[in-house]
């Protein structure tokens, strides 16, 4: 069963945070598959006076390049079984788990934040050594781990809107907190949301994320991702018994390794970093057919939006042309996408401020790089094209293990000073006073 | 339950043949666990008078190079549910399914009699059209199907042994009749029947199959087949986050496609046909990591022993070498290996001479040359080795379908011919006369 | 000076064909300049009553694939330095260096004869163990060498036409001799003359090559050829400084590694052997520029014209598909090629037994296969084509130093031998009686 | 003949900048085949009071990676026709053309300033529109030019020695001018006069080019350069027939493809940008014959010294795996090879400021990077390594047609600001004033 979160005075307080991020930590869910998440955080919101969208009124499914129906179906039943509202559950399941709650003072500018909900398909540490083992809060959903701090996010998500919450009147403007689904991996939940644009009128567009090598108490204000697209590229052949007729045979393995061998000898551009990856690859049944099919997994990370599409370019030619060079047929799917985004210095200043003013902040930092995509720069890109400001703030917090690994863990003291950084920063901007965010 | 076998007068008829085959085709096993089979077999052979061997006496199980032991333990609780007797079931699953039964007369030479007993991965065809739906004795073993003809190979050896039997007070010599296990894919029934020495005292061995591309009522005498290998090979690299350390990945799955372009780029050799193929290949877990493993597939197949060695010493070379290229280790299991092997004229010429007095027969050809890799050349190897004769007879059989497709299916009537030509000169061989032994 | 030839009887002596073959030794011509060989051949048949096309009406030079336009000028002004005849020269140079001699009598078949008489580019050896050195008949044409036995071709010719002119009244029937140029590595001399109608009434058709493996005293009636095809293949792309701007280049040198690492792993065909040799590659203009062009000579050869064709097919697809992954232009360029033709068993059986009359022949073989080309055979394609008969035959000769290599010489004694087989073969299709001919 | 230089007052003027530079255009020798810019040099500075050291003296020869004889020998009998003193001609062809050039004056600290002097072989452009062409000091060496702008280089160092000169009793300190042969593409020149010991007690080591993007006005203090190796790269296989015996071939062309694709495939480094190069291969003698020999050049850029030796193991594992794949011998030789180099920030500062007041000089930017290789970090190495200070200075030119193409042509009047710069800083180091070098 669920617990119950807020307290009468609309207060989040410390503890209020961490046992939030432990519950969340317990019930992982997949991409588009974070139904439990999705229930708790609507359920919450609108009891603290959010106008909640879920399912289809907050995302446009259609957008999805790449969507596990096996894996959202799993994570479904476990879910209801894990005893969610069965009819916020098919609300969900039918229209997508993404989450959009506004918050509407007096006229005035829309203040975007964005909060990623989906797990990894990781099997938790079971080390006494391992804090949520220790602590008894490690995942109760098999194969699936809360190992990169979306918990946390959550969290803090649901920390500010109760600060904000509690100051309404207050507000010249409105907030609408944004709970993504499907940030990593093959991303889509960004695209989801904006496609149903709701990013369209935000004025302000803050991003966050836990860790990321920044130790606890240290603020970035700007961490700049690369762009990225990931690719399922597949080769259909023809086999042939390869002593009877070998000459029949269309060999779709060995233009895959041609291909990939190629894709890794894309050379340089002057105008930023990349890589490429061709992560997966099999092809093949048996050693007597010539391999009649074969797949890969590729993506590529690039400094910009320039060297991104060079690549893009690139790889698309090199499958066409090696297929042409096999004698087989190729096919290129696009499943996962995420561009550079430009960020905003002002903004960035102003929640500098606001941050310094946090009890337990250090230090706070302009600009970092990320040698990442992140799926955020779709709304801060999409909020940019229409004239609004746009940052992707890091919430620095000591780990314990690397993210996206068995041991992954983060210093939960993090938790209350990224609501407070956040939430002064959104009364900052809506005119509404910032000395009093954190308690 | 199966059924019971044979008649009181020891002879076999051809209804009987068809009725072993469709029994032997409803229940096929997988290599090295052919259990209902070799039960059936073992059963019949002991109680027409043959002295029989199963289990650990009649192979030596370390001589297998590849055994894939879920599968096995499959077949076995499939057999056991499909009725056979639970100690001869044990005595197999702990010393294999090889059954080796002798029938032994006055003094006078060894003949020996390989009859192959193992079934193929394949989903068989369920169309009106396909002759064991119609007669309704298609596979009743989900996902494994006699699709190359050995259930009609163990129902002419029964025959054979049948005809032979009746007349064990004629013989001047001996008969053993060999039922081995795993021919197919990555064999090694044969090489563990050998390393039992039961073949050592052989002094005519005569091995056959049905089909191949010949029609029914034709013979060949002497059918050769390629050397053949197979490996499995294993690079293994270390896997790295490919934007924030790519450097310190070792790319074992570019080493693989490197040295899978190698094999195919081996070059001709001017004393023989061969080729070579990376049947399967797969490697890598996910687009943002590099590739720290990868696992291939490969056999190739040469028409002597001097091109096939030559082969073996250049996959060695390019599989070490690409490892060290690309900074991963490797590492080759040979999973299966068949010899090309010597036939003898004399012993093609006697099986002519009594082919042609078997009614059905057509045609007798002396030699032909198959495209493939046969496990039998084991034995014919190890016979001409020690100074015996040996010979490799196809037994003409006009098909549906090819040999390992779902439709395969072949001419009954080829049964009794197929008896008929291998007891005859076996009678022949052992001066007993050959005029009566297809009745 | 050359020297004059013949003696008035019309006879050839076998002090003759020596004399002549050591000659033509000493003035090697490369492909399309063998102008020294054919002016001394041409004016020695016109002596001895040949009607004799050159230039023009001895070929079509449109038919050439590959012509090195400055080789031929060179050995143009070699071979009028060495003395031959202005006119005859300049004919040559215009039209090419095909000689076609005609000599006819009674109505009847047309039997031709075909001599190729190119050189090599191959530095002669200068030890006195090689008998050319020794007994002064060294190439004395620096660079080229008679390395493959077309010289002694040329002599037999000679010889051949020497015994038929003195029987010229006996003869029902034609005979045409061909000496060709263009032979070897990139041929065309065949297809030239061919395409000028040649061979269009050519009723048997004979060609022959001393060596080959074959003994002196053998007579091999028939050898079969591979069919081959050699190309140049070219690909060009764009230079880019590599590190100011890597990403404007397209990289030709890079394709053309991947495009020959392809073409040496073309599938093995089932019909028969083949090979394929990328055997020249060069690209790239320094270590800064990325490779804005590459080259590469490949050649294949085929059991048959299936295979030759599946090839040709495989490499078309694999230079346009590696052009196109890497971003680059592609041209092949055709030059040269050689079918496999059919060869008539009854004109073996007749050479066959000429043959075994010629004193010094010792064994007559049928049929042998060569693992190499010939542009004969395009010869023996029209002839087959058009309902004649056609052969080609090798004569015996024992060699020191392969074909191809600077210690290539032969054994004189199997001048004559060739001369006499081939002479009473015509004579014998001609109606002439055969007793005499070598003498 | 050579001009004359220099003036009774010691002073250089701007018209003499623009004589020395067009005369040194006119007679470009190839690396360490500078003779007559050598030769130049070390007469004026003889002249005008340095001690000068050339050949032996100046640099070791021993260091050398990479040393083109033929080519050297060229330019050593071209600048002796052209009329250079044969004395100094053979001491230069023996001991190596560097020159070495002290001034001092009272004890003090040592300032080095480093010009090269090679060309580059590149055919230099003739129309008119080609200020060379037009003003007639286009090359007069075949096949040589000054592409770079080297000569530019030499008449800077002539005039800052000739500002130097003439105020050498007020220098605290010394002076030494080095004028380095061979710095183009496989450079060598730096490493044998740092060999010699040269640097081993300069305190300030000041390198500078003209151009490199900057436009005429404009002085960058401190160019990063890329850490540089070249190779020379030789697989050595084994020629067989292919059709005959193909199998006794080692390919060293397919080796060579293999590797080629590898290296252009290593992995980004995160620590740095680089790129690789295999920017000339060739292979194979002929269409019918197993390649025996390959050949690469290959060269990669690093941004720091990590990524480079990186590079540097792949490369070396990559080329010895490639030989064992394809069974051939490999070799590498390293070519040329460039440091990166720390810079000192606060000499930076110093000729900034001197810069800043020099007529003609518009803007002062302190840092920049250039994608490309430099002999000279060789010298600001070692400079750093022994506690002295360094930098590498561009002095802005606006160009003609881009560095090493033919159409290269820079701005004279960046001759005088290079001078003026260079020399002001120079004086300010010794404590000598600063205000009137320029005139």
């Amino acid at each position: 069963m669920m617990g119950e979160y807020g307290d009468a005075a609309g207060e989040a307080h410390d503890e209020q945070l961490v046992a939030w991020r432990r519950e969340l930590h317990r019930y992982p869910g997949p991409g588009f598959g974070e139904f439990y998440a999705a229930d708790m955080v609507a359920r919450y919101l609108r009891r603290i006076g959010f106008t909640v969208r879920i399912g289809s009124e907050a995302m446009d499914s259609s957008a999805i390049l790449h969507f596990d129906a096996q894996r959202v179906d799993e994570a479904y039943r476990a879910a209801v079984a894990a005893g969610i509202d069965q009819v916020a559950a098919r609300r969900m399941r039918d229209g997508g788990t993404a989450v959009v709650a506004d918050l509407c003072g007096r006229p005035g500018p829309l203040v975007g934040l964005r909060f990623d909900m989906d797990a990894l398909p990781i099997i938790e540490a079971e080390s006494a050594k391992h804090p949520p083992a220790k602590w008894r809060f490690r995942s109760e959903v098999p194969g699936l781990m809360h190992a990169c701090g979306h918990d946390g996010h959550m969290a803090i998500g649901l920390g500010v809107a109760s600060v904000l919450a509690a100051r309404a009147s207050r507000l010249n403007g409105g907030i609408r907190l944004i709970f993504q689904p499907a940030e990593e991996g093959t991303p889509g939940g960004a695209a989801s949301i904006r496609d149903r644009g709701l990013v369209d009128d935000v004025d302000y567009m803050i991003c966050s994320h836990l860790g990321l090598g920044v130790s606890t108490g240290e603020i970035v204000c700007r961490a700049y991702f690369l762009a990225t697209s990931k690719y399922r590229a597949e080769f259909r052949g023809r086999g042939a018994h390869v002593t009877n007729s070998p000459q029949d045979g269309r060999n779709a393995l060995l233009a895959a390794c041609s291909a990939a061998l190629a894709i890794h000898a894309i050379a340089p551009h002057s105008q930023g970093w990349f890589n490429t990856n061709v992560g997966v690859l099999s092809g093949g049944d048996e050693q007597g057919i010539t391999p009649s099919w074969s797949s890969m997994q590729l993506g590529f990370w690039a400094e910009n939006s320039e060297v991104h599409d060079y690549i893009d370019g690139e790889v698309s030619r090199i499958l066409r042309g090696s297929a042409i060079a096999w004698g087989v047929e190729s096919e290129a799917t696009l499943v996962g996408r995420a561009p550079t985004a430009p960020q905003n210095g002002d903004l960035a200043s102003l929640l500098g401020e606001c941050a310094e003013a946090v009890p337990g902040v250090t230090s706070v930092v302009d600009t970092i790089g990320c040698k990442a995509g992140e799926d955020a720069n779709i709304f801060l890109a999409e909020v940019a094209a229409h004239g609004g400001q746009g940052i992707y703030v890091v919430i620095g917090s000591d780990l314990r293990g690397g993210h996206h690994t068995p041991d992954f863990d983060f210093d939960e003291r993090s938790l209350s000073i990224g609501r407070s950084v956040l939430a002064s920063t959104c009364l900052s901007l809506l005119g509404a006073g910032t000395g009093d965010c954190g308690t």
